[in-house]
């Protein structure tokens, strides 16, 4: 009998233990009457609870953690709490951001009468706002089931990993405790790819590599689906071995290593600089890995490339291509290099104008930047400005070119903040946020979360007078693309900051006087806010003209079917 | 040709002008690259754009302005905005507001490309957010057809006002600016009901009368769907005529003028005070308009009434019923009135402790009210307290008592505050905002959207620590009902408030000194934020008897079919 009993655990706690053997330390979310019970669980499970002002911004969190961590979990409550997420949630199925959503649902009692609880639509019907979610979830799982349930937590934990897409997962407040067998928790979730069928995978893999020995001057571009898929180690190595000259797109920028000599730049179609552009386009083969070829990511479609010179590998084949191809046979050009500015160009201190522009600040803070940084950039001039920088060695850089939610930025930055403060081994990463004050004003108490779990990044706010990415788009001086003026450097106080220091930087002197505080800023054991002052209608470069391209692709209409 | 430009506009136009129409003035929501040519053209329709910090807030916002002016749009962007309003709109959905979301979508050439655009899923499906919205939509639109587009959008409107919930209406940019007739907006979207068949109806409304005739004590209980199908004047008539005494329930109270010698207070099931339990129980006639019976609504599905002796009205027959009525057959009893502390209750004032509880603040409040206020009250202890409060004369309260989403009330506040500005006659109404810290921790950043659009509110935000509403459902001392402590009252000046004030109340006797200063801040012409301390554990008579139904119907499994 006590043999049996040590045997068994809860719905619950096999689920928080899963997440702990996946590497989940933090748990994101907001509480709800319907997932209390659970909460009283995750310390046993060695779970932290972050415990976000609301629900988007903990989704938003949530996919900030997994992209430091390889997956991440959030807690909300059924209908209010859920349905605040799925912005967040929809953007980690559209970029590739592996979320575990576990939603506390009203008991199987409740559900089966139908009755018109609280957070419920009022009709009785208790499947709409999962069935809502399956649009944006890998895999929907109902916990109502004590003998499959510990299946169907595996199941559901597979998909996450594998697909590198959010699941969702229903746990009924009435099931939370209900006993189930620990024995699963033996052995670890089989995050292993369905196997290629041998024989069409010898001749792919043939295929290609006749195709790269064939090859005068092949190029590797990487995207984002790389890192995603955990290939990003294998494609160095191809780097390395090969020799060829690598470029990133706008959404892996941060998975390469830059100082790399064969690292070449940014290619963003027919916005990318000349030199890149020119590099990647005469390539007679380019070996494409991950790709997500979205508007923002491809400089609005203008890749000018042939197919049938390029070669889309997924993870699966990264791998198996690396252990077949035989370096020596690869034919590579010298110089390819990129002439984005170097680090520490002296050239960038040469100041014409005061004014902070965006073409001045974004390779300039390549100078400023470290080893290891982990740089969060908005959607808005940050994205585009980033693009510019050029990143030390071991830089990671998290944005959502794709799904573009504005706002999101501050979520994520938490996420990856406490996801660092984590990992910490024995070198310190610092976490540093570019957000523009437009959307800083959505998810902006979310830094009182950092506050909250003792996070010390440094948040830039780029103070332009509105939504300057919009301006680029449509509405130069349209009173809907400005905002209210709030007063940046009050809120740390406001969330009840302690210790922390604001900043105000109007020119580009005081930017560099910041930079050279040294440690007294760039590695202040504190929270800190930089409120940085842009032109309103200045931009980077490619958002100018990927701006332009919106809107001309916003007025053309479909020609009808007759 | 001349007169056949006169007689054209465009879809764009169209939509707005029948918005204005049905008495929308302004328009919530946030900019996106996929409305904003829309935008431009919302000051020709004679629409203000409030522009809100972000959806879930606009949302909010929107349920609030149409609970004053009886119908709100809401403009948000594809994928992205629209994601982020949801929870939002599923409130209005689950309390019968109508709502009219707006959503700006790619063009239609870009989705019958299947383009992978920025706000997309990557996947080139351009359906799968409307149909998230359709679950929650009473029907859903897509003005992508110049020739059918005027046609759907009064189809949307009509439904919308109808049947008081939220319609969904995607507007591709293409289609913007897209020439249709005037010719519609020349006649009123007809929001007349299905008329009754006239045998069925004489039939019901002859039964029904012989049951009124019939009784010896029958009642009037008022719920939701009365002010939400528009039929509170006519069940004021009723409770004139037949001097029946008139009950509430918690999501109807503000709805019946409570200085009517005919009301008698609120009805909450088992957690009604026994004076009105005693009197709607013991009727031997329920005449029960407008009912919507959630949990929280109906203390915990606790109604001790039987259905047999209850009269089911909805929003027709109600208005046929009271022109066929002789009242001189009613008959009713005399002293049914509540005991609910009268108006200037000079008991009130004999403090016992210092501490704010609630069971003496919100029966006090009810002394500081005037009549024409709008009284906004959170998810959380604000919403059960409020049950105490005998309003004044046309007190307007807002709450969300079946969905229940904590962060609604500041959004709420600010549609509402501007609606009361906007219908502003010869009094001014006054606004005031009863949040809990938690809640506000949400939302509270839509404060700056009052004071952008000048709104002056009085907020008071209750500070007890954290979420005690959950308190009382589970985990009393549990961290996760903890939130970070904020500065209140440094907000209204990060927000860029600049005429306002702040106080903090902690005792009896500073509450009452706030009352007592007049005009300075019970009249004061800006913005005002009373931070008011209560006890943490502390909870309305009401909040603590359903917390804990809550907690033991969450604990309760379904027996599983065999």
């Amino acid at each position: 009998m006590a043999q049996e009993m040590a045997d068994e655990t809860t719905i619950v706690l096999y689920l928080f233990k899963r997440l702990h053997q996946l590497g989940i330390r933090s748990v994101h979310g907001v509480p709800g009457d319907y997932n209390l019970v659970a909460l009283d669980n995750l310390a046993d499970a060695g779970l932290n609870w972050v415990g976000n002002c609301n629900e988007l911004n903990a989704g938003y969190a949530a996919d900030g953690y997994a992209r430091i961590k390889g997956i991440s979990a959030l807690i909300t409550t059924f209908g209010v709490g859920e349905l605040s997420a799925l912005a967040a949630v929809a953007g980690s199925y559209s970029e590739h951001v592996p979320v575990v959503h576990i939603v506390g649902t009203p008991s199987t009692l409740s559900q089966k009468m139908g009755a018109i609880l609280h957070h419920t639509l009022g009709n009785g019907d208790f499947s709409v706002f999962a069935n809502m979610s399956r649009n944006i979830s890998q895999i929907v799982v109902n916990l109502n089931d004590p003998t499959i349930a510990t299946r169907d937590i595996d199941r559901a934990l597979k998909a996450c990993c594998v697909t590198a897409h959010p699941v969702y997962i229903a746990l009924p407040t009435d099931m939370v405790l209900r006993k189930v067998s620990t024995k699963g928790l033996d052995t670890p979730i089989d995050i292993s790819l369905h196997p290629n069928d041998p024989k069409i995978e010898s001749d792919v893999i043939e295929n290609i590599t006749q195709m790269i020995y064939g090859a005068n001057n092949a190029i590797i571009l990487i995207d984002a689906c790389a890192i995603r898929h955990r290939v990003v180690e294998e494609v160095h190595d191809l780097i390395d071995k090969s020799q060829l000259p690598a470029f990133v797109t706008p959404m892996s920028k941060g998975d390469i290593d830059e100082t790399n000599s064969r690292f070449g730049g940014v290619y963003v179609g027919s916005v990318s600089r000349s030199d890149v552009k020119e590099a990647v386009e005469s390539a007679d083969l380019i070996i494409s890995i991950g790709a997500l070829k979205s508007d923002f990511n491809s400089g609005g479609f203008t890749y000018h490339t042939s197919t049938k010179h390029t070669i889309e590998l997924h993870s699966d084949y990264t791998k198996k291509l690396l252990s077949l191809l035989d370096f020596h046979r690869i034919r590579h050009t010298e110089g390819a290099k990129s002439d984005l500015p170097e680090l520490k160009n002296e050239d960038m201190e040469k100041i014409e104008t005061r004014e902070i522009t965006h073409s001045w600040f974004w390779p300039h803070i390549g100078n400023w930047l470290e080893e290891n940084d982990v740089v969060v950039t908005e959607t808005g001039t940050a994205n585009f400005g980033i693009i510019e920088t050029r990143f030390p060695k071991g830089v990671t850089a998290i944005s959502q070119v794709l799904w573009g939610s504005i706002g999101y930025s501050v979520g994520a930055c938490q996420g990856a903040a406490l996801a660092v403060k984590e990992s910490q081994s024995h070198f310190p990463r610092r976490v540093i946020l570019f957000v523009g004050d437009g959307s800083f004003q959505l998810t902006g108490n979310e830094v009182s979360t950092m506050i909250r779990q003792g996070l010390k990044p440094i948040i830039v706010i780029i103070n332009n007078e509105g939504y300057t990415i919009e301006r680029m788009i449509h509405g130069e001086n349209a009173g809907y693309n400005d905002i209210q003026p709030w007063k940046y450097t009050k809120f740390l106080e406001a969330f009840g900051a302690k210790e922390y220091a604001n900043y105000v930087v109007r020119t580009r002197e005081e930017v560099d006087k910041l930079f050279k505080k040294g440690n007294e800023f760039s590695k202040a054991n504190r929270i800190q806010l930089v409120e940085l002052f842009m032109p309103k209608l200045d931009a980077p470069r490619a958002l100018k003209i990927t701006g332009k391209m919106s809107e001309m692709l916003n007025a053309k209409m479909a020609v009808l079917d007759s």
